[in-house]
């Protein structure tokens, strides 16, 4: 049987998984492809270090141009994370006509278009299931099976360490610090949890998501981030007695104009929607076609085995093409799509938590700047006050950002309110 | 830009839906392909009559062997239905070396294995996302996404009439035949169901899917199918009594030796499982594999929209193969899983509903009976009787086939025992 040559760079957590199940299931593999997959190099920071997963020792070396240069090598698998050295390896495997495996969501996030220009000039394609949701077979699902479709909207859970977080906050009662610590020391989090917990992992992942359905790059400014740090069990609490949960969602959408909007944010969804009942580190996305109309993919986002799994089923498909010599993957620009909204003009629905003092009157204040601003008011909570301070939870109607923002700036001004309100925004998911 | 010529074999639901979207988002579909799809020749049982999409008179046919023998049609998509002509359709056109599009699951699951063994003969691949699961794009994600895993289960609610009628019975709490009139009402079941009802229509779906997950076509009278015509709105009562919801599943599994099994009945599920809240037509699948874990896909399995977007994205990958001269696409058969396990060696869950006279000591009796078969008891349930006949309801735990038809018989036997007991099937999910 004819074999195809993998070199991967990088046997951290998902390297390692990727040739621990190539070896496990060796025959299925081969079997179903008519092909073998050879991992003949392996390119590590420190070929010396005692690894859980073996492999043989004249595989590894310190450099991953060996791996790229080595003359076997046909398939380049990029694992090795960071930026500028994985865009490098990139080129270079690109430059030598070989094709490309990688799962590095912020390299794409970042490079999309000058990797996927280079890609296409070359005929060379980059395979990247492993860049978005681990496990849950997205990106084919939207580039593939969805063609034939405009993509109304994607909703995706896609950030497994602040769902499993939101989840105990959720269901324990926990602070956000507490929750936190609990994932590290589950191993869900990472010592610096930063790119997780700001939405900027999710953020990646949006803007690959968007370059998939809307055949554009987005330039990670013109996408609305907001992280997960200033949750707090209260408003997890309030938005309960709403009728909602609170999960970090990442966004993408395109009006009937074709102009998109790409944004990541703690977002109030109805708790009867499905994507409401994804816990833990498990990931979802609902794609919303124009054709296919509703449908959810539901998996593990994250981990050696899913993760694995993508990376293994694109190596299925990148040695088909080689022995194909089928060139036409990758990427699909198409010019059908405008470009980002500006952000102040991105319409939402929201959730606004406003200390206030314990006094009448106050609620008419509140609503009247809201009325001033065209801002409609759906519903109202008053906990009970402790007699002194107090708050007022209210349910906004679709505004801009920036309507929004004029909104906070002037209740804050008001004398009876206390301090800063916190905002969240809300998803319907009314068609 | 290069045109691919299509033949439609078929213009009801299906085949119209597909020219209707295909003419609405040629823009996209050729900027994203780079190919143009033209439908070229279709050919329908009465030319004449007047439809809801239009087509231009020239293109219909009252002859399929005009689509297929037509020089211009590249891909040919059957959408007839019914099995010997669309065989032979089928047959004819691997034979011109056209690749073939179909949704038919019936005529794959009763000669797929003839139909690919030429196809791989004759070196021409099949498409058939539209077979299974309407939209979902199931068929892609099991045969190329989890290409690396060995599929350790399919769960799927694959029939959308019948999760429609039990969905009523268990919100509406109508009995089967007012669910199975409204659903008709609404156009969610033909005038007639036989099809849908008794499983079998499920059953050639899970026949499919096993041949992608084992690389092996099971013949169908190895695959146990129970309709949902015998569920009753008391048996659902009982259900959620348990804790449980039915739906009709289709479950296809291989055990650690590798033996298969396809079965297609209604089935107990735990209420917190995300299938027990699949509602309505929509359909879900659950896939286990070994290396991915679990995923879900969910969304419409039926209806004009849905299944066109799986015909189309067929198209579009037909239209790759073409272009690029691949052929390595189709069935991949593969010799790692043995042949199904008899019937009657099938393990699983059971629930059991017993009409009994209402007189102490009735428990003990039964309780033996499956104590000498070996058969353990979960739970138990005996709902206020009107003081004549009473009720058992008893969860058991593991037991074949062969064990529980011989503790019907010996209950059924038993003096205390008022007529036939009910019994369906349970599963738990545990891993």
């Amino acid at each position: 049987m004819k074999q195809i040559g993998i070199g991967l760079a990088g046997f951290g957590t998902v390297g390692a998984g990727v040739f621990k199940h190539l070896a496990q299931n060796r025959d299925l593999l081969s079997q179903r492809l008519g092909l073998g997959l050879a991992v003949c190099r392996i390119a590590v920071r420190d070929p010396k270090k005692t690894r859980d997963v073996k492999a043989p020792a004249e595989l590894f070396t310190a450099r991953w141009q060996d791996v790229v240069d080595d003359p076997q090598v046909q398939i380049v698998v990029e694992l090795m994370g960071g930026i500028e050295e994985a865009r490098e390896l990139i080129v270079r495997a690109i430059g030598a006509g070989k094709i490309v495996v990688t799962g590095n969501k912020a390299l794409l996030a970042e490079h999309g278009k000058e990797l996927f220009d280079l890609a296409t000039a070359k005929q060379v394609p980059i395979f990247f299931e492993a860049a978005v949701a681990g496990g849950i077979p997205i990106i084919k699902a939207v580039r593939e099976s969805f063609i034939g479709n405009h993509i109304k909207s994607i909703h995706g859970i896609i950030n497994g360490t602040t769902n499993y977080i939101l989840t105990r906050m959720t269901e324990a009662g926990l602070d956000y610090a507490a929750a936190l610590a609990e994932a590290q020391a589950q191993g869900y989090a990472e010592a610096d949890p930063t790119l997780d917990v700001n939405g900027w992992d999710a953020a990646h992942k949006a803007i690959i998501l968007a370059s998939l359905a809307y055949g554009t790059w987005i330039s990670p400014s013109k996408v609305f981030v907001e992280g997960i740090e200033k949750v707090t069990a209260r408003d997890i609490g309030f938005a309960k007695m709403l009728g909602c949960r609170i999960k970090l969602l990442g966004i993408i959408k395109a009006d009937d104009r074709g102009a998109i909007e790409v944004r990541v944010h703690p977002t109030l969804i109805p708790e009867k929607h499905v994507l409401a009942s994804v816990n833990g580190v498990f990931n979802a996305l609902c794609v919303h076609g124009d054709v296919v109309g509703e449908t959810l993919f539901y998996g593990r986002g994250a981990g050696q085995d899913p993760t694995a799994s993508a990376v293994i089923a694109d190596l299925a498909e990148a040695a088909h093409a080689l022995d194909s010599k089928r060139r036409d993957f990758g990427f699909m620009p198409h010019g059908l799509y405008g470009d980002c909204k500006p952000l102040d003009e991105i319409l939402c629905q929201y959730y606004l938590r406003i200390p206030v003092d314990d006094k009448p009157g106050v609620l008419a204040q509140v609503a009247g700047v809201l009325g001033e601003l065209n801002i409609g008011i759906s519903s109202m909570i008053q906990p009970e006050s402790d007699g002194q301070s107090a708050e007022l939870i209210l349910m906004l109607h679709d505004a801009t950002h920036a309507q929004v923002r004029e909104a906070i700036a002037r209740i804050t001004a008001l004398p009876a309110v206390e301090g800063a309100p916190t905002l969240l925004r809300v998803e319907h998911f009314t068609p």
